[in-house]
């Protein structure tokens, strides 16, 4: 019977585990560690906090400490887990305040270590205005640079979903923004060439320059001033990293927790990884992706809140599965919504797959309704089976639930002739006659 | 090899078949014949032709006369078909306009003639003033009394969708409104009781008065002037009926097409009525409903699109199946969206189905990100296996697309635990990082 849980990390997985622990065994006792001053805040609001949405910060904290301790679970912050001793079940802390280490016991343990955003070992990657944007301190440390240094031009390195979201919060404070990207390509592995256009097109039309290049330096006396590329000098008193993020693994590597081939932590559907009462959920742990049939690290809230849950159950004696993931995800790129699912045209090839693919285009609400926008769906399908492998809708309003039907026929390995026949919503102001996901659909069915 | 296509009935259904008929074969003569002057319309805007959000009606209809026969489809509007005789395979078909009658002889027929309102047989019935709201031409006729007259009261008969509709249409025109409903209830069959309050209490607040009472009479001297009821009189100057519609199915009756249950016509999965090379669709035919495994009335433009297509195939010697329907509706009342599928818990239970249900609020984005507005959803759950059977949702946006998601779950029978397992989108403008509908699953999964 476990006595005492450790979850080492409190934003998204650990605090989700914690909290579901609790209400699975009231009796258990529950100690977070979390290295950072906050704990189960929403990183993915952090673009709109500082594009000036959010007023207050605290805003995007769904529970405090003090929330916390209500519910049974002890939260102590800038305490950092340095060592795991599976045999012994312990871990070592440190408490970074107090510059003190101690030795805690546990009966089950779940890793919530999450990620970090990659950084590019480049001269002057110190100076300030260079930021990355991962933790709730990073974002506020940024605002602060905003407001008291007043950048005029904003260098984006990398074009993932942080790098586009910030794209377009840079542009609304008023920012001249560069992109310059090893690959000319936004959301490259993400997207299909056609569908990323559509995107790309956005962003030029919004006043975003795309540039394919690299940096090999930052530049600047007190603070940045220039990025130095491979093929050039880009100005700019601002810079953000967009590369990517990897799994917080070094603990538990140096514990013995094996890694998959993603680089981060493999685990069972339960959430448990080879080592004994040690489960691992979210950012640091890697999925594994229905579609593919393989592991993937796709590190999002959402899929950390689940496998967090599901880790807090098991680990408090209950019974929950985690049964994988699709791939979906959603972003707001200035007026358009870009989601994707499943696997893309070339994701898809590279797994041996013939795919056939349609592109459509249609309107989000009744093609007369007033705030009718264009919307694009495209469908990556199994040639043999007419199976659908992936989804991607770019457009106004509608978009990201429309992802969802995708991705619930995906979970379930729906076909083509299965869309063509769902009792979709219909009513002017929501959808056409003709929904476009039956649209597309139907043109795939041919 | 049919040669010779006749399709009754040119707005959702039939333009639908005829249309993708000559796609399947462009050798097919296609004849269609409506009784009305318009075609291929979208009648489901007409709440808001008459609200003023759309400028013109003929941004309502997809589709022209001519813009048919360029596709090699004939339409004759004013054109009644009077009788149909199988044997012969011959149509009666009489020219309203011209006063002739003739004979037409068909390979294969599509019947899609559509439904018609409920008209109670109450004295004052043909007064000017009183409406129904079914076709593009009571939509224009209404559009010009209000235009003529300025009513200042409006009385509206029946909680149907329409009503709930037009509701909203009449207010925002600066009319009184009254909704007078024998039940007292809005949308009574198809919402459940603590669903329904939400979308009464929001009718209420934008100055709705719903009374339980039902009309006896209309009263007026050259127009309506009062509505008499059971219980009182309500002066009112325009009156609009909403209590159903029923399908048109005398022309087929007489010639020996099977009715189903519902007294609509029954078809199989080809959309074949029982006479030979006699198809039927839309809102004169019914449906197989997937979830209670019978046949259902369901009219709605989506489905008489699919239907329309189906049996357009079939009889254009292609091959298509429609698979039913799982009641999937969604309508605005307001600032509200109020969307449905499947089974409420009433039509459950009428089933012998003991069921669990599970009522939550959430936002539809964020919680901290602005605009997000309450969302509240409703799963009625078989409580023997953990099947979703029915889901109602009510909110702002995202409702609409989210009632798809629990559509397509109960085309493929999933579960409550399949429920919370859905990859669903995630990105603060869009949801929040556990989607309303993951919630719902959770507590339900309880």
């Amino acid at each position: 019977m476990t006595q005492q849980l450790i979850v080492i990390g409190g934003v998204a997985a650990g605090m989700s585990a914690a909290a579901r622990a609790r209400r699975i065994n009231p009796n258990l006792t529950v100690f977070v560690y979390e290295q950072g001053p906050h704990i189960s805040y929403g990183a993915c609001g952090l673009p709109y906090l500082i594009a000036g949405d959010i007023a207050d910060y605290r805003a995007l904290i769904a529970r405090t400490p003090e929330q916390m301790a209500r519910q049974g679970v002890t939260v102590y912050l800038h305490h950092q887990v340095t060592t795991l001793d599976p045999v012994a079940r312990t871990v070592t802390v440190r408490d970074r305040q107090a510059g003190r280490t101690f030795e805690q016991r546990y009966d089950a343990l779940v890793i919530a270590t999450g990620a970090s955003p990659v950084l590019p070992p480049l001269p002057g990657l110190e100076l300030p205005g260079v930021f990355a944007l991962r933790s709730l301190e990073e974002g506020l440390a940024l605002q602060r640079f905003i407001a008291a240094h007043q950048p005029r031009r904003a260098i984006i390195l990398g074009g993932g979903y942080i790098g586009v979201e910030m794209a377009e919060t840079f542009r609304r404070l008023g920012l001249a923004v560069q992109m310059i990207i090893r690959s000319g390509q936004v959301l490259r592995p993400v997207l299909d060439d056609d569908v990323r256009a559509l995107v790309e097109q956005e962003l030029t039309r919004q006043g975003v320059e795309i540039i394919a290049d690299e940096p090999v330096a930052f530049e600047g006396r007190d603070r940045l001033e220039r990025v130095v590329t491979r093929d050039g000098v880009y100005p700019g008193d601002i810079a953000l990293l967009s590369i990517g993020v990897r799994p917080n693994v070094t603990l538990a590597q140096a514990a013995g927790v094996t890694l998959g081939p993603t680089g981060a932590i493999a685990t069972d559907d339960h959430m448990r990884t080879n080592l004994p009462a040690v489960y691992a959920a979210g950012d640091c742990a890697e999925a594994f992706h229905i579609v593919s049939g393989r592991p993937a690290y796709v590190p999002l809230g959402s899929t950390a809140n689940k496998q967090g849950r599901v880790a807090g159950t098991n680990a408090a004696g209950g019974e929950a599965t985690f049964g994988g993931i699709v791939g979906t995800t959603v972003l707001r790129a200035f007026d358009l919504a870009v989601a994707r699912t499943g696997l893309t045209t070339a994701q898809a090839q590279a797994l041996g797959y013939t795919v056939q693919t349609t592109l459509i285009e249609a309107t989000n609400l009744a093609h007369y309704f007033p705030g009718a926008t264009p919307i694009h769906v495209k469908l990556v399908v199994d040639d043999a089976t007419g199976r659908l492998l992936g989804g991607q809708i770019v457009g106004g309003e509608g978009v990201a639930k429309r992802i969802d039907v995708l991705a619930t026929a995906l979970h379930h390995r729906l076909t083509v002739a299965d869309l063509q026949q769902l009792d979709l919503s219909y009513a002017p102001p929501f959808a056409p006659v003709w929904d476009p996901l039956l649209v597309a659909a139907n043109v795939a069915a041919k």
